[in-house]
């Protein structure tokens, strides 16, 4: 199990050709979050195929719910979310896991 | 970086009064998995909000495609999921992860 932390996991739906140019944004704009007090990790995944539903997820860990939302709320991560094109359609929410086999 | 492995992830689509049998379901099925050729390890995650659109999703990791693909398609496995109900619409699909930061 993740000790003491929080999973949050973003479900990302855009056009496929706006992929390559969206992972180079997430790139630069993860590197606020990674900078953040609490933050741990953070895994952004991209499916193989081009027809997958969802073309990205991401998956980071915090230390708790209250760093995270501190970090998302920082004016700055605000501010570079304004990039964002409106194509592009997030589904950002916090999780607990709840069954583990093996270890990561 | 995952080495020489893939990520598979499901996101799941399922209503919010299902979800504590649905889970109770997949512990039992993904044993099938994780006894499998190449299975490295499965974290079923579950959102923290009950309004959350993606109730669970799992991320898991294999040693390669092949062995994914090889356990999804064994008999077992194909009959277990028989049982999952038609209001459950899961979205699987593999992964390569394209940026890391920090260390899982």
């Amino acid at each position: 199990m993740v000790e003491n932390g929080v999973t949050f996991i973003n479900v990302i739906e855009l056009p496929a050709g706006e992929v390559d140019a969206f992972v180079e944004q997430w790139r630069e704009r993860a590197k606020l979050m990674r900078d953040a007090p609490g933050f741990r990790d953070s895994r952004l995944h991209r499916a193989k195929l081009p027809d997958a539903r969802f073309q990205l997820v991401n998956v980071a860990h915090w230390d708790s719910a209250e760093a995270w939302r501190a970090a998302t709320t920082n004016p700055a991560f605000q501010a570079a979310m304004g990039d964002v094109p409106g194509s592009v359609a997030p589904n950002p929410a916090l999780y607990d896991v709840v069954v583990e086999y093996g270890q990561p």
